[in-house]
Parts: structure tokens; C-alpha cells; sequence
């Protein structure tokens, strides 16, 4: 069963693309090898799609005090997982387990952060974006001190809230449009370079 | 009991802020009267506060198929409310006052939308907004139809999902740092004008 | 849109009510300058409605030992704006504003009691409030200490517990007529009475 | 164990009542062979005790269009099974048994109204008091073709509306005092007469 | 209403079934004084019958630690109450009763296990099973602690758990057949057994 | 981060297990190539371990009316997804790549049944098993003819139900005793056996 990439519109070519969103788009294909079904997605709305990407790149290519990228790809696989977005959970279970270099973690991060085995830091790091992406809670005194206990610093927070927040919104058009991931990325970082 | 501006550093002037982020804060300051707090609390983060004006920009100011400025406005109150951020509720109310010059609209959608005093065509609209951004539930034929029978062409649908998968970002991030509604907003669009 | 007072039959006039219910109602009339809608709906059924406003009032009216009459409109506002009953939050958001001499703290009470400007004290109040009516949880230990550690008497947390409760009833009728606020009550108090 | 009538004061003895509240116990004193545990409880407070008893035969002891004693009695275990309440379901489960005298009906509704041995009429009446009193649902016209088509008047709805609605303010009442039923109530009903 | 056995076929003799299933059902039959309508309903399916009477054996007819036969019927009640499974709180709320010599302990239990009458310890412990049954949360060392604090040994814990996961499984079996209980449970220990 | 195989004891060799407990183990090991960790974790409790794979073998090995071993594994995977249950997602995610020869189907499933590129059949199945599982819900005539409509026996829809309760017990137990998935199962069924 091959399911299309979205319910809307996408563009036949990327050829009549605005020139950023093209060249964006050209820049993932040759670094990953194809292009991921949420650029195409996106691509109906060009404008909508450019924020997107801009908002994106603030946060995930941002140095942080000490949120590490293999931890900010967690609190996207925790919060795409509870939202049941597909799409989310197989591209970014990918990226982190290339980063992380641990081929199970995504899973165990997407099915259970509980019972995950990760850090004690790593564990309420999700515990609080499950709070603010599921609850819609309010930062307070209280999860303050948890987090710093762990070795965040403000602005770390800053970045895990604003990190699940912003995979919300991508959890919602992917639920919107019904765009599947590619098939590619389901087996990414699970095979040992050396023996694939 | 006067509450802070955000649990996070604001910037002491806008002085300093990048040209673009100042002009846009002069221009919303000249056409309120007042700088919307949430514009000081955004701007800790110039990059991703771009990112998110754009994006707003993008979607509120686009010129859709049939879903009207009031009607987005409707979804914005909806969904903060359901989501309890007092912020976009209030500030949002003010501008929902404004577009449908009713009064009493904005805290009978904040409250209870499906007791609201609006049309078929607007309670199936919140229906649908509520259903992606409190169940993450995926577009489906049903809903399509259910859509299309009160008038909204498919881009209208992006619109309405995107609009509260938007502003479900943006609740969060008010959520995370705190942010009150400058008192000015509350009051906005509630008494006639030739009697204030 | 002009909504009808409740989907059961209302008087026609309020010369035929028993004697006591037309006094009750002239009398409020007299003060608020109108006739909330509540008592037309509830007049349908006297020996209801009688009973309704003796227990509202031996609740309402009651010198507690230390609960204010401000205190006690906000159970009231924030127990109705979780069971989405507009009726009673617009109503008594109204009677809020008018005794706290605060324009915005119903507002922000409806929205999220977590986030608004109020004491400790009345936090752990609507805290309790919202187990008693959301939770149905049984009074305990816990909670007995929560409440005296902010001045609250035992005969207090009694007042507390029964004006939810109270108002959780009040909420259901109001569902189960459709009855809406009147519009004076949306803007009673907003406004300082000197500007006006 | 033996568990306190209440966590707040009972009176000593129930001389010193207000008349009108100790003919009322004695009354049903006389006729169950022993004062319900819930009338010593609210004598704690006589004016809302008053009210509430007022309300209660209002309710209870008025003749309805078609809703029968039964019926309502249905109601009140439903409704107070779902709040958790002990007291209300073991007492009103053994009017419920005398009135049916079907000795096992009260322990099915409370345990699960959709599996009870009741007929379909019955059923839709307890799906629409628990969509009152859980959902805080608004009545509307699916819900009156719903009860309309099982045979209820109009003013039945009201009933049944409002017995689900006061008992919800009775449930909370008990969790509040965490008032036990008597011991009696538990076996009344259940023995037929000619055995016992 | 007569309800049937099952929405799926029953022996019309226990006379074809195989050998121990037979025997088993001889056996119960002696004792109670008649076949629990579950024995029915299971031997539709042998195998997965004898399978379900070994596991139900080997935990409840277990020789534990500590934890005795009354209060592993206490957590068969409490779980099958919050599942909503009228046969099982019927069936093991008389044993729960016969058992404990208790005649009121399982409706207290059923309705709401925090404000019925038991210790501290049988709380800890349902509040456990709850756990694990509504929540499917994991053992960890906070309630590790909890448990052996109200002096439970480390296969006492483990007995809690299968025992709440094993009715979870009958639960749903039940709700899958529609299997009521037989008429003769509802009244099984609530007469001391002198005066009956 | 090794996770030991479970809170509670594991045999230290198989050698003193029970001849056919062992004889099991040796079967499954020489079948996949290493011992499961749950039959490890199983074995601390022979009698229940015997009843858990003899009930197991009963549903699962059972030749069914028209439910296939790959729609068994589908059911198992789902239900263990909501239950969160890590062990059970990926070692019935691993048999159900290898039986239905799908690579991607068990994460689709896991994460998102509803989103999944499964049949309409498949679809209705899995509403059906959630709807057991997860709201213990009574089968009713509606449910029935949904299945039936999509070619399920009343035999097949027995298997539906047992399986997904069985699973429940199963992701229970697993909680209970936190045993994580042997690593060899994250990757099987993943690459085509040609390549790997």
C-alpha cells in the first residue's frame, strides 16, 4: 500500500520553487540522498514552509549551554511519539540514533521514556517536555530546580520547551496532510556502518 | 499583584534589538497604543521570535479561500482557551471583538464553543480545530465532508489546521515563560466606541 | 444571534409566580436593573427554584469565619469555567469584579487559576476546589493541613467544599437549559466607575 | 474499623435542632428503624440542610410525566457509582431494590449501566444523566430525539437532568465529610420479605 | 431480564467436555452448589480454558509471603470494579465477604477503595494494584519503598501485580462474552451465617 | 546502560528448571538463536510460567476461522504500544516483519494504528482490540456487525479479544518486573535477508 505524500497539493517539480526552498531542499537531498516527504509536504505553502525551516534551525542547530543535539533529538521522538505522529518518530528516531549512536534508544524513547534506558538527566529532561508538550503546563519554581539539579542551565529550558512546542505544531500538518516518512529512514543508524 | 514580563530575561530596551524585530515592535506599537508583552518576551530569542512573526504573519495575513479574518481569530480563542493560556485568550479575544464587532463572542468561545452563540459553519470549524489540537486526530474523508458541507474549500482546511497547530506552539511558549496579557487588552472591543 | 432564555418553558410574566419567588426576583431586579436569566429558567419548577436560592443563599450570604465574599465568587468562577458552564462564569465573573475591585482577575481565574495574579492562599483554595469538584476526592489529612497552613478554619474548608459543590449543580442545570448570561453581566465591573 | 460520622462537628443530640430539622429525622427515623448517618451530617449546618431536603423532595417525591421512582432511584446509583460515593450508592441502591424489587439491579448499574439486565428506555436515561454528570453536556435536540424516542416528556428530561445534577452536589457533600453509609442499608432489599 | 451465559456458544452438557475440565467444574459445582456461569463460558475454548484455571490457581492458591487469601480477594474486587466487570466484583465480592467475615467490605472497596474501611497497609497495596492495572505503570523504587513499608516482601509485590494483571485478562474476557453472574453470588455472605 | 533482565529473580541456569519449562527455552533459543529475556524473567514462577505459554500457544498457535498469524502479531503489537510496553513492541514487532514480510508495518502500527498503510479490515480489527483493551468496552451487536462487515467469524472475533486482554496481562507482568528486549529483536525483519 503506498500512501501519498500528503492530502494537499505538492509540487510536481521542485524546479518552480522559490529559490531559497529549492536550494534548502536540494542541500537535504544530497546530504541524505532523497528528500524527505515533509519538505514536499511544506512546499504548498512557501511561505508557511520558510518560517518553518527558519524556526527549525534556530532551534536545532542553536549551540546551547548544554542541551546536546542527541538530546534535543530525544525530546522530539518523546513528544512526536505521544502526539502519534509516524512521520516524526521514523525521521527523527533516525537522526538520533545516528547521533546518539545507539541504535535501540529511539525505540525504547518512542514506546516508553519511563522505562528507557537513559540518564537520570535524560529522564527529567522528558518529563518535562511531556509536561509542557501534554499538559500545557506552566514553567514554575518547582520543575526549576529539577532541571537545574540535572546540570540545565535557563536557557537550556528555554530550548527543551520551545523544542517540544515546536514538534507539536510539525506533529499537527503531518496529521493534517497525512504525509508518511520515507521509507529510508526507518532503517537508518540501526545497521553498524562496517557491517551494512 | 503585578506579574513579570516572562520567567526569562527581556531585552531592557528595543534599542538594541535587530532593525527588523524593532521596526516590527514600533509598528505594532503605534497601531495598539501599547508593545504587546508577548513581542518583549520573543525577543530573548531574535532568530526563533523572527521565525514565529513570519510564520503568524504567514498564516493570519494570507488572503484564504472563504475563512474569514473573524474566523481565524475564532480558532485562535478556541484553542488557547482549551490549552489555558490567558495570554492568547485575552489578546486574541480583544482582536476577535474588534473583526466581529460582537462583544460577548470571544468569552462564549473562550468558555464553551459548542454553547456559543455562532453559525453551523463556525461550530464545525471548532469542531475540527479542537479535534487536531487537543486529539492530534489525523484529516479523514469524514471530516473533509463534514468541512466541505459548510462551505470551506480544501485550502480553508490547511488554513483552520494550521492556524490552531500554530497557535498550540504559541501557548506553549507562553506557558514556558509566563507571559500576562498587558491590561489594555482586556478591555479592547467591549464597550461601543461613540459611548467610551 | 439571539439565543432563547432555556429550552424549557419560562413565564410568560412573573405576575403569576408564588408570592415569594416575585419578590426574590423584583428585588434583584431592582438592584442589578434586570432580571438575570437564571431566575426565569429556574422558575419553571417553584419548589426547585425555591430551594435553589435558599441554599445558594445560606452558602453565599453566610459570615464564614474567614473566606471573603471575593473568595467565594472565585470557587465559583473558576469551579463553572472547568465544567464550560458561560452562564455562571460571565455571571459571577461579573460579582467577582465588582467585590475584588480587580477588572482582569475573573478573566484570569476562567482561563488557568495556576497562572493568575492571586495570593497562595486563594491558589490552594481553587486547588481544593477543583479536587472536590473535578476529582469528586475525598477530604483528608493532605489537604486539611494545605488549607489551614493559608488561615482556612475547618468550618471554612466546609464552605469551600459546598460552594463548588453547589455550583457543580448550578453548572448542570444551566447545560440542561441552554440558558445564557445577559449581556450587562459581560461588561459589570470592567470599567472604573469614575470613567463611565 | 469503625469510621466517624463525619469529619466536621454532628450534633450532640438532635434536641437542640432547629423543629422543622428533627421532625424530619424523627420522621424517618420511624420509618427506616434508624437515622440515616447523611441527616446527622448535614444538621451541621441547618440552613443548607433545610435546602437541600427541600430540594431533594422536590425532586424525589414529585409526581413526573412518565419517569417513575424507580426510574430515578436508577439514577441516583448511576450517578453516584461514577462519583466514587458510598454512602449514596449503598443507600439509594436499597430504595432502588424495595422500589424494583429486583434484588440485584442497584449492584449492576453501579459496577456498569451498559451491561445491567435494564431495559433500553432505562438505558438511555442513565447514557444521558452521565453524559449531565460526567460531561457537563448541553442538551440539544440529538439527545431529545434520543429520550423523546424511549418515551420522555420534556419535563422528564428536566428530572433527570436535575436528579443527576443535585446527587452530583450530594456525592461531593460526602467525599467532603467522608460520611459512611449505616450499616443497615447494605442488606436491605436483598432478603425477599417471607425469608428473612 | 434473563441474561444469557455468553454472546458465544456453551456446552449443552458438561458431559463432552474433556476430563479435568469436567472434574473441575464437578469439583466447583459441590462446593459453591452450583457452576459459575465463567466455567461455562470458558469451555467453549479447552485449551485456553485450562490454561486460564491453572495461572488463576497457581496465584491465588499460592502460599505467598505475606499476603493473605482476604487480600488478594480485595484486589480482584478493587481491579475489577475500576474495569467495570460486573461478574468478577459479584463473584469475588463473596468470596471477598466469606473470606474476610466482613459483610460490607467489598462494596466498600468496589465503589471507591480510598474511603473504605481497611488499613493502611490493604490502601498501599490497592493503591499499587490501581497502578499497575489502570496506569500499566512501572515497579520502581518509590513504591518498592511504599510496599515494604507496609511490611510486604519483595514476592508479595510480585503477587499484587500478576494478581491485578491476571483479572484485567478475566475482566475483559467477560466484557468480551457478556457473562453475568450467577443470581446466587449477590447475597453470599452478607447473612451471618446463624441467622440465614 | 545494560538494564538487568528483571526486578526479581532469574534462574542462574536452566539446568534446574522444571524438564518442560527447559525444554521450552531450549526449543525458542535454537529457533531464534538466543533465549528471550522474558521466558527468563517467567521462570522465577514455574507454575504461572507453564499457564502463561500454555495460554499464550492456545491463542497464538490456534488456527483460527480467518484471523491470520500476521494479524495476530498486529494486535499484539498495538495493544502493547498503548500499554507502553517496550518488550512486547519489539520482539511481536520483529514476528510481525518476518510474517508479514513488511519491513515498516510494525513501527506504522506502534506508533499510529490509525495512520498505518493497513487494510480497512485490518483497521476495524484494531479499533476493536483498542476498544477491549483499552476501555474494557462490552461487545455489542455494533461492534459485531463492524467486524462481520470486514469477514470476521464470531470465532475470529473471540481471538480478537482474547488476544488483546492476554496482552494486557503480558505488558503488565512486564512493567511489573521492567524486562527489556533482548537486542537481537530491534533488527529482524528489517533488512531483506538477501542483503543482509
Amino acid at each position: 500500500m503506498n500512501l501519498p505524500l500528503s492530502r494537499f497539493p505538492v509540487p510536481e517539480s521542485i524546479d518552480h520553487l522559490p529559490d531559497d526552498l529549492r536550494e534548502r531542499i536540494l542541500t537535504v537531498q544530497e546530504k541524505a540522498g532523497f528528500v524527505p516527504n515533509v519538505f514536499l509536504m511544506l512546499a504548498h505553502r512557501p511561505l508557511e514552509a520558510r518560517a518553518f525551516f527558519d524556526y527549525h534551525d534556530a532551534l536545532m542547530e542553536r549551540e546551547s549551554d548544554t542541551l546536546t543535539p542527541s538530546e534535543k533529538e530525544m525530546i522530539v521522538v518523546a513528544t512526536s511519539a505521544r502526539n502519534q505522529c509516524l512521520y516524526c518518530v521514523v525521521a527523527h528516531g533516525a537522526i538520533l540514533r545516528i547521533y546518539s549512536k545507539k541504535p535501540t534508544v529511539a525505540d525504547q524513547i518512542a514506546i516508553n521514556h519511563k522505562t528507557a534506558a537513559i540518564s537520570e538527566r535524560e529522564r527529567v529532561m522528558l518529563d518535562f517536555a511531556m509536561y509542557i508538550s501534554q499538559d500545557v503546563g506552566e514553567l514554575n519554581e518547582h520543575w526549576e530546580q529539577k532541571l537545574q539539579a540535572v546540570g540545565f542551565s535557563q536557557d537550556d529550558i528555554w530550548d527543551i520547551g520551545a523544542i517540544t512546542a515546536f514538534f507539536g505544531l510539525s506533529n499537527r500538518l503531518v496529521s493534517l496532510t497525512n504525509t508518511p516518512p520515507n521509507d529510508e529512514f526507518y532503517l537508518m543508524g540501526r545497521v553498524p556502518k562496517d557491517k551494512s
